[in-house]
């Protein structure tokens, strides 16, 4: 078995060169960098420190694995976990996945070969359910409900709830023709929030009105154009999620319509921006900060041997602002 | 020198499955995943793969830091590295650091223990710059420009240019008591925009007014307050950046600005956003895609040992929008 005295005696350095290539931490030009690791390969060299960080039982490590890191709710989210994880000593690695199940797949082995406490995940994708269902790691899933996976914990708003509070307030806001812009049906939060607005419309004898739309600001604009197309008698929008709605609110400004005058309009999300756009955004509330910190807490909780939940449905409210008036009704 | 035999002796398991725990592919109880874990800790086996995929020469994998990935600026950066890195089969792992140097060098550590091909970082501290002058990966600065660190490349868009371009264009506008809310002087973009702006103001013998204002929409809001009570004669404003350009507008037209009409605005970065909000902003547009696109390539030809510019300027444009309007100069 070569030792490091060996490995320097090939590279032709000092052992405390190796030492320092290993432990990554001082400065070692490039070229003796380079000696160095070609000798650990040569050698077979197993160096005790690094071998020791790698399987030690907690790495301090946790992964959060999101579908869109330019949606503001991702990011939000995020930024909630790093500052929950990093008051308990954590680092998170932030990934990026579109949606696709082979950047989650890889980025999950990755997770895992680096011994991470655990990963929080946003996924949809039913080979990803399978990867998980195998994760040596605790997974903790965020924002989506998966029925055939085991996962360690699940967080989600309650978006039925969300679904409903949005039409039932259109309503009270004197709306008789209410389009849904659903999100999508694969996911538990389109499919819960269109259930929460089917419930509603029912229970008034209202007609249904849908258009399906993603969750970006490209689907929000394509949907309202359909919306001035297909509904034109439209007097409510429930935009799916924050970022189409500032999109809708746009293109139907342009048309010529006046919001909330002639069509009143509710996001879902209450990302910042919903704030601090003009005319400022109504819209459903998720916790995206308690979300988040919540799926810090229950991945510390694991590597600590303590309880938590392992199904979180967060509350959500309704806040009017702008796009939306209820003394209209009147 | 333990073997995998031993391992498996000792955590009473197979040989496959202490394999199976190393890679951390297959699916491993818990309870044996940690009996295995132990065994290796006990006897100090050291396992050739993950030891291997530790000192290969490339693992593949490039790290992002930056300040704020709530700031869209950053996360559409983060998403342009990622997209470009996945085409040539790298990973990347993304750190927040709230410009905070002791979270800036806890994810430089845990990215060059990973052995990351590269980093490529948003930073503007004095202590993470003596971090980057030791650590033994390439290290790509993007948007701020360190003086004293030997980094392998810096990416800065060509703020003075911009900032002389907002100026010249509320001239070009009939602006004539401009504001320039300047970014913090701190970091070169901050600096080099209102260098800009001064000299615009001196070759036209016209008055500077600044208000201090961070990149974030609180600073916007404070900033537009601080306009209103010190400068109620200004008829144009250069915010520090789109986030807070969206700020001052909401807080301008509150006190009942109108805007063009009464108050100019011009944003810098373009992000997303600033076409979408509405009225559409008028700002100095930043490639914020090709830079994370170029910081990528940096990182993957200091891999393949290919050539690559060490300075990168990238040009910024204005892009007029809604929040100016030329035929007031008239």
């Amino acid at each position: 078995m070569a030792g490091i005295r060996e490995v320097a005696k090939i590279a032709g350095v000092s052992a405390a060169t190796v030492s320092r290539v290993m432990n990554g931490t001082a400065n070692v030009d490039e070229e003796k960098r380079r000696r160095v690791l070609d000798a650990i390969e040569q050698t077979g060299f197993r160096p005790n420190e690094l071998a020791r960080a790698l399987f030690k039982k907690s790495s301090r490590i946790m992964g959060v694995i999101v579908p869109n890191i330019e949606n503001p709710f991702f990011s939000e989210l995020a930024k909630a976990v790093e500052e929950a994880a990093y008051q308990a000593g954590y680092k998170i690695l932030l990934c990026n996945s579109d949606d696709d199940p082979e950047k989650e797949n890889m980025n999950i082995q990755m997770l895992v070969q680096m011994n991470a406490d655990g990963l929080i995940i946003t996924t949809n994708c039913d080979s990803t359910s399978r990867v998980l269902l195998d994760c040596p790691i605790p997974a903790v899933i965020v924002d989506r409900k998966l029925t055939q996976v085991a996962a360690t914990a699940f967080i989600e708003a309650d978006h039925y709830k969300g679904g409903r509070l949005a039409t039932e307030h259109l309503l009270a806001c004197g709306c008789r023709n209410i389009v849904c812009m659903r999100g999508p049906l694969s996911y538990s939060s389109g499919q819960q929030r269109y259930q929460g607005y089917q419930d509603v419309c029912a229970e008034h004898g209202m007609t249904e009105r849908c258009i399906d739309c993603e969750y970006s600001y490209e689907a929000g604009k394509t949907a309202a154009l359909e919306l001035l197309e297909y509904f034109p008698e439209a007097d409510g929008v429930i935009a799916s999620n924050d970022m189409a709605a500032i999109s809708v609110y746009k293109m139907l400004s342009k048309a010529g319509k006046r919001i909330p005058e002639d069509i009143q309009l509710v996001g879902f999300d209450d990302i910042k921006f919903s704030s601090l756009c003009t005319p400022e955004l109504t819209t459903i509330s998720q916790p995206i900060h308690d979300m988040g910190a919540l799926a810090a807490d229950i991945i510390i909780r694991h590597v600590e041997g303590k309880e938590y939940r392992k199904e979180n449905v967060l509350d959500v409210r309704l806040v009017e602002r702008e796009t939306t008036i209820r003394h209209m009704a009147e």
